[in-house]
């Protein structure tokens, strides 16, 4: 039971852009700049959306984690096996030496900003890990931080059903994040 | 030092919106419609200004806190005194009780989402906070957790002369965010 009267029909993050269109707008610019315009950053799309759903996981926040969890794996085309990886243990998921240095970057931005160590950036470097990419990576799972208490700290829906995951990731994949949502009947 | 390649002579956020063009645009809308427009809450800029600079001093970031205090300063009116006494304790500061159950509230979404408990939010009502007012006071403080990771998550250059912090105050409490930063000389 959301904390606020919210629409109903629309789960998490949803549900807020319909209550809210002024902070829409802009949230959803940059999310579309962020993880889904491949002009933007050398990341893949996939790669981008995984340190979403990762940092997501760190915070809990079922919806988004889920949620960004499919939109990667249509991203990156497989079953679901990279992501599942990802969110178990970076360490011993199946990805680039470079995405996983990037990740631990993101659990320490997900603690704290003061969380980064010069040591974590070399570590990056080392990977052949760019400005351009630690800067994408450092913003992303801030923004993620953003996205995680919205969602939660409102008491947005929470759907349960996989299905209604696997149909907004399939969506995002594919049309990015200025198209509108659809409404929820499942449940 | 930073930790990326950013412009010299503009510290914190300012960096990285030069650094980052793409990214800054949805962000300075973001920031202007939440914090500055008058027409978008029914919470003062002013009270907008002190859940932004609360939640950053919670975060321990130097460069968010002092800046979002120094707007707050002008949008009030004061001399820095309510200011100050929120950033100390908001149980004791000198504003309203509806603004103390909101600060709660951006304490709360500080620790994460799932922190906000319904007497939270009962504790607001029962004050007098509107579901928008509640809203706005959730998305603020979840905005600089964003903001105040991204800021110290890449090392960018906070000053450690007041009077930087009190001419940017001044800029963006009469100009909101959609103007230029200006490049800093001291120091």
């Amino acid at each position: 039971m959301p904390y606020i009267d919210l629409p109903e029909g629309f789960p998490g993050i949803r549900s807020l852009f319909m209550y809210s269109p002024d902070t829409a707008k802009p949230l959803n610019d940059l999310v579309q700049t962020l993880l889904h315009d491949p002009a933007t950053s050398t990341l893949t799309p996939g790669e981008r959306e995984l340190i979403a759903a990762y940092t997501s996981s760190l915070n809990e926040c079922k919806y988004c984690a889920t949620t960004h969890g499919a939109i990667a794996k249509y991203q990156l085309g497989g079953d679901g096996d990279v992501v599942n990886g990802v969110i178990k243990d970076p360490a011993t998921a199946n990805i680039s030496s470079k995405l996983k240095t990037l990740l631990n970057i993101a659990a320490r931005v997900q603690q704290s900003g003061k969380s980064v160590t010069p040591a974590d950036i070399d570590a990056a470097r080392k990977q052949g890990a760019t400005d351009k990419e630690i800067h994408d990576t450092v913003l992303i799972a801030a923004t993620f931080c953003l996205f995680n208490r919205y969602v939660d700290g409102l008491g947005t829906w929470t759907p349960d059903d996989p299905a209604v995951y696997d149909a907004i990731g399939k969506q995002r994949a594919s049309e990015g994040y200025l198209t509108k949502p659809f409404r929820i009947t499942q449940q």
